[in-house]
């Protein structure tokens, strides 16, 4: 309900005697709202992949201090965002990926687990991409991991699998360091849509800047063509560098694969430390004390070099698909490696990308100066294994009595002169998991009346379609509805 | 910013030639609404103990399924809320616990882990309760737990360390199997305010119900006189059942000691299970199977019993508050065992609590329908241990190849059909530990304006003043103005 919605209903409550007048007063305010709709219209998404609630605390305990804010944290709207997943079988998962989470906010379906633009049965759904180019808008996503990666992905592709991002690995490989059987159905040989990459290829989006320049290299089935040439072929200008982009012309089409596979991050631990085990001094007895980890500072990333940062990105792309432009736009942005990071159990890592989310909003809302009726909406696809616990221990004597996380920790030195021990014991893994706590939705004032306190993840979907003026795709669910 | 005032900035920038008709029309509006202003005034404030991001996800997924909503989620108003807790040096600490967290929502300042209504250096801070009180407003306190323990215990008393409840063990002894040097320069006997139970039983508030009756029976130093007695001397009904309130006097002050320490829990693991270790297949190998715990469900709990509900002692407070009283009250309520329950890594405990909550809480709306001038609030005052994880794990052949949590894990089958793994990493002691995420606030309409999406923890006690027209103790900290 819209906040004007609301007050008047309140205000018809309580105060009969004024009501008639003020529903003439607002019938003309109304009025006066709708000879305005030709002005141009732009919604920006923001998503911090991984940006769960103790991961949003922690970069605000080191960024701003405990009792600083972020600049999400002055956002007028506010809103929880409850995730759905589901298993093959129909039944309910609680923790998601980024694909499917992808899939929720472009389309407003709830599916499967690395499921791309597809339903739970592989029926491609319409993402607002799609939807919004048909109708005449620009479109634009920008990404610090590879532009074919899990949640770029969802908004351009249609594949039953995130990992299938190029017309080699579609056939199965080694991914990570396992067997991958790939998704050769979906192969271009075999009547398929084609990879990630090669849809992307093919898609209507006006402007795409991330990594991923290795994913455009194999050439097409039955053909010698490289998927990059195929972008080019497309429409595409095809760059390595964000300079690059500076004389284009407006509404020329572009693709910037501006790294190899992601863009480095910002931050490392010092010494590139990331959180360690602790010392057992005794294996044997589980009381003997433990000694743990030296606390650790946050330092730049001396491979960040002349990497692209969020912020560039974002200008870049609101100055490209603004200019020349009476329709509007819709643009996504991802902080990527908040995920990434967090997978790696590196604190400083992630932080910094937290900190590339927040430079990207600022020049958002710069944007939004010159260019009112846009909507800003900051989110996560969702949350992550980390855990801001306390330091030392709130149990008797501690290490020294050998109380210690089973997992890895880290103890970071925060520039307000605390000491924040996070906790990586989700898994005992090379890699830790993702979480299943709901998520932050902020808003700017333009989204007053269509986000509400509490809301599914696929209904972040129907607001972006409905402040468009784009029929939503209905958001719908196998299990759920 | 209220929803009406930010209505009228957005309407004076975009429709000036109607702004000064509506702002003669909202300045009656507002005269009609301060002749309403002798109406009694209410705040009811509802704390989940440890009810942090991921706790109230997890009962969500069980209690409504991973579509549905809480009823806490059905609230017009929600926030963020920033904890912040410092070391006895002044420096930040990044996890708080009941007592600071209480201390912070009681009374508007920052403090140290374990002080209970007192700065960092011991100077006792004004409480809510005593505020309204001496304003001529009841105020009543609800909790599960000890009406001593620590959350409780911020809004009643004033004293360096939670766990000095009563006359004996402020002198120091054994609390929770281990030495506790006590608190005794504040004992009676040395000059000081005595224990929590000896300053509850002087306390202004009209109505307290809980458990803690032990807490009682000791003798206050130099008297013969119980703690108990020493209450109703002070003007107390002490009644050790809640059915003993029914034919109360309006106006008639009431000590109610319903469980000799804590009340008994609603629900439980079925079997008395909670989260397990899984067992490993050779340990000397991290690579080889392990088998996990067995999917397990909630049961009531056979030790309920006739313990009364956090709904039937919401609906008496609300009644004998509310009798004959032109003023108005102040009410907190308090469903402990979230956090005591998950402590001991048990989900179905917590989870059954969390149900508490949201009964009180429908209690509470009931009441606001023929007492529409009540604030009500329903926060958490940290987060906990708890995490949602995958089931299951993300990575490889999981079990199969030993990828498991290094923690202990309970993976719970939900009433929707899916199975929720969760996951208690945070320690290898006996109880898991508190963690450092904001917290979620709920609030009625009537929060509107008054609470903004961002808020300091300290910033509750001040929208709680305000809307009872009391001067807010200034929020303060050592380290973070």
């Amino acid at each position: 309900m819209s906040c004007s919605h609301r007050l008047r209903l309140e205000l018809e409550m309580k105060y009969r005697p004024f009501f008639m007048l003020l529903t003439a007063l607002l019938a003309s305010l109304v009025q006066a709202e709708s000879s305005n709709s030709e002005e141009p219209r732009a919604v920006i998404l923001l998503i911090g992949d991984g940006l769960g609630p103790q991961q949003l605390t922690m970069a605000r305990n080191y960024l701003t201090g405990s009792a600083g804010q972020l600049l999400v944290d002055t956002a007028p709207v506010y809103a929880s965002i409850q995730i759905e997943t589901e298993a093959a079988d129909g039944t309910p998962l609680y923790v998601p990926d980024s694909a499917n989470t992808g899939t929720a906010m472009a389309s407003g379906v709830v599916t499967n687990i690395n499921h791309v633009g597809v339903r739970p049965d592989g029926t491609p759904v319409t993402s607002i991409i799609e939807a919004a180019s048909r109708a005449g808008y620009r479109t634009g996503i920008i990404t610090t991991a590879a532009v074919t990666d899990a949640t770029p992905a969802t908004f351009l592709a249609h594949i039953s699998h995130d990992d299938c991002e190029n017309p080699a690995v579609i056939l199965g490989g080694t991914v990570y360091g396992r067997h991958f059987p790939g998704c050769p159905e979906e192969a271009t040989e075999n009547g398929g849509p084609g990879s990630t990459a090669e849809q992307i290829a093919k898609s209507p989006v006006d402007l795409l800047l991330g990594g991923g320049r290795v994913h455009f290299l194999p050439t097409i089935a039955g053909s010698n063509q490289r998927v990059r040439d195929a972008a080019s072929e497309n429409g595409f200008l095809v760059v390595d560098r964000l300079g690059q982009l500076d004389a284009l012309t407006p509404g020329q089409r572009a693709l910037g694969l501006l790294a190899k596979e992601n863009l480095k991050v910002r931050m490392r631990g010092s010494g590139s430390r990331k959180a360690e085990p602790v010392t057992l001094t005794d294996p044997s007895n589980p009381n003997a004390p433990v000694i743990l980890p030296p606390p650790m500072s946050c330092e730049p990333n001396p491979e960040f070099g002349d990497t692209p940062t969020l912020r560039q990105m974002t200008a870049t792309a609101l100055r490209l698909l603004s200019a020349e432009n009476p329709k509007g736009f819709f643009l996504m942005v991802e902080s990527a490696s908040i995920d990434k990071q967090s997978h790696q159990r590196n604190p400083c890592g992630a932080i910094g990308e937290v900190q590339q989310l927040e430079e990207a909003l600022a020049e958002a809302l710069k944007f939004t100066e010159s260019h009112p009726r846009t909507l800003i909406l900051v989110t996560a696809d969702h949350s992550h294994g980390v855990q801001i616990v306390p330091e030392p221990s709130a149990y008797g004597g501690g290490a020294a009595e050998g109380v210690h996380s089973p997992g890895k920790i880290a103890r970071l030195k925060t520039p307000e002169g605390g000491l924040m021990r996070l906790n990586y014991g989700v898994n005992n893994y090379a890699v830790t998991e993702h979480t299943g706590a709901n998520v932050a939705l902020f808003g700017n004032a333009e989204a007053k009346g269509l986000v509400t306190p509490y809301m599914r993840q696929r209904e972040i979907h129907t607001v972006m379609m409905r402040y468009l003026s784009l029929a939503p795709q209905p958001t719908s669910s196998n299990t759920h509805e």
